[in-house]
């Protein structure tokens, strides 16, 4: 696969009481289509992520509404649902549009309006991705989901709340030169480990903040973008998914995340590359222990040694393996239904060489976006032109 | 585009109180796959359409939540939402995953249940289909939405209500004979005049009923049938879709359907055939007038003719062009999610000559999904193997 990112923006994100969705996603395709310079009439495809539109803006059916309000009504547009990889599914199924010819030129965009519903009704809607009738109807929300994966990896690996609190901390740092993250202020582990429980192990500042925002990237073909001479230096060159059981009490074993494994296994295997190929990764980290499962089901790290890697700095900046210079999910918020397009947004910028926490010589570089506690995962690999892979 | 339809299969549309979405679904993939003689294990892609899961069930990712029940956690899987035409996008979707060789064999479901909300919940659950600031606000849902479009188009064409509620004559009188169908039993011209009125011109036997089901269909590439010597007389040779604005006042016109229009022209493109061809369909009659625009849409009647379509025979069973044969949502039931999967699950039967309302010689079918008051339509064009076509 190799489809190019032709422009690539995110809103800022954090609180726009004054927005809502419809807004926040024309802005964000407007600002990827001025990135791309190509007009919206040339849009033969529209994508767009979003995950509790019903429950936050009574409005469903925002594939329409994106080709509404962009004036580029009569393109095929749909809406992708799967939780909080909702826009990595649609990612997945626009550039698979571009692949196979059905589009030249596919517009992908996410959002989630977080913020106006308050956090009792928030949570609830949350809930949505988990198992409505076996974990939600029990009381269990997602603090306490993450809360209880956190508890099995600790006890099998004899890992602290300070060094889960590490993955915060590096985090928060990466977050303080993006423009557009939620918190731009470091912290350290003693602030995390002083933070409000939620559901220990689980603080607030484990956790993701509540986030209003939007994403945008534009995907064409290579033929679309050596015969229009768009600037496209980063292209989608793999795609992976896959699903696990909805609910916690249907896995063999809480401490991993097999649907990320399996991911990532299927989009390396289609960009032709192996994870000591990559130079930069921006990970689902909706808590702490998310981005450590993460880096292991990526194959950045063996099991039980995911834990260490902010500890020892290995995916810092400058570090082995650069894991969320964005501020990630903890800095640089989560409107859900976003999350999945704007790590595409950053990696982008990253191959381009014009991140603000910028990686050297960043050729290969892979997104992660988990729904639900691990249910289901995107993982998709970008490079450089003329980088390695890209069957 | 040449998919195979290996196996279909709907559940008993109509109230389902003892059962969830989850049931059904599985039910209806079960089914399909049953139909087939697939395994479930040989699945490797699941595309489910739903609209209204987090209002009606309080459980969105409903994709993984399939693959769980199914037993098939490891498979990509995701949820389309296009509105009414949640699963004509996810039957899309599936499809073009199957033609471009992502996924050998991809199962398509959709699902809705609608009657444990109740009808005033329910009312506002629907309105997310239609533009929330600028419809829903002000009070229009889609009874009065749809009376809008009916009364612009009785007034330019002179048309009756008396000749409105032949699309329910015919629809109810071909329901009778299948089993699945939530009405049995036919009616009369005067039966739909003094039935309650919702939204003049729009009275209760102008409208769909409210219903719980699902459908699913098994999506295979030729090379696959062939080798496992699967039986899938019907495939998906043509796919289109398109958008048109979300809210009705900026439509230049309301008494044509331009999604419709244009989807059309891009489903006969694909598939290599003209209107002309076609000799079974199944459209989405949410009401009578909309089974009208629809026959105009697909180039069966030129504008204004439709209207005389059922008055005159012209698409009854053994008319010029069959049209809903099932029932359509009239009479065999709307469960919105469910409805594009379902269309497709009726020709599939028509083309195999197994319909409870046969068509002789059917080789050629085509199914048209709405979402929203025609904000985003798909149309797919089915034919039997050796049938002219199928580019």
């Amino acid at each position: 696969m190799r489809v190019n990112v032709a422009g690539a923006y995110s809103t800022k994100f954090g609180k726009h009481p004054e927005s809502s969705a419809r807004e926040l996603l024309t802005d964000a395709c407007l600002g990827a289509l001025e990135d791309a310079d190509v007009s919206p009439v040339e849009i033969d495809g529209i994508h767009v992520g979003n995950f509790m539109g019903e429950l936050t803006d009574d409005q469903g059916h925002m594939g329409v509404m994106t080709a509404d309000y962009l004036g580029t009504t009569g393109v095929p547009a749909t809406r992708s649902e799967s939780a909080c990889a909702s826009s990595g599914w649609a990612v997945r199924e626009a550039a698979q549009a571009v692949e196979s010819g059905t589009a030249d030129v596919a517009l992908v965009a996410g959002v989630e309006m977080m913020h106006a519903t308050g956090i009792e009704r928030l949570t609830d809607a949350l809930a949505n991705a988990a198992d409505n009738e076996y974990e939600n109807s029990c009381g269990l929300t997602f603090p306490g989901i993450f809360a209880l994966i956190a508890r099995d990896y600790m006890d099998e690996f004899g890992v602290t709340r300070e060094e889960l609190a590490e993955v915060t901390v590096k985090n928060r740092a990466n977050g303080v030169d993006n423009p557009i993250a939620q918190y731009q202020e470091g912290v350290t582990v003693d602030d995390v480990l002083e933070a409000r429980p939620i559901a220990p192990p689980v603080g607030m500042l484990d956790s993701c903040p509540i986030t209003d925002g939007a994403s945008a990237v534009l995907l064409v073909s290579p033929e679309y973008a050596d015969e229009n001479g768009l600037d496209a230096p980063a292209s989608v060159v793999g795609s992976g998914a896959s699903s696990a059981s909805l609910a916690l009490q249907d896995r063999d074993v809480l401490s991993r995340t097999r649907a990320a494994e399996r991911a990532a296994e299927r989009a390396y295997e289609h960009a032709g590359v192996a994870p000591e190929d990559v130079d930069v990764a921006e990970v689902h980290d909706c808590f702490t222990i998310a981005e450590i499962l993460a880096v292991e089901s990526l194959g950045f790290f063996e099991r039980g040694e995911g834990a260490y890697a902010a500890v020892e700095g290995e995916t810092a900046p400058d570090g082995r393996i650069p894991v969320n210079t964005s501020g990630g999910l903890i800095a640089k918020g989560h409107p859900v239904g976003a999350t999945g397009v704007a790590q595409v947004v950053e990696l982008a910028k990253q191959i381009e060489g014009e991140h603000p926490t910028q990686v050297e010589g960043a050729e290969t570089a892979v997104a992660h976006n988990v729904g639900g506690s691990g249910a289901s995962t995107t993982v998709h690999v970008l490079q450089a032109e003329g980088a390695g892979g890209g069957s």
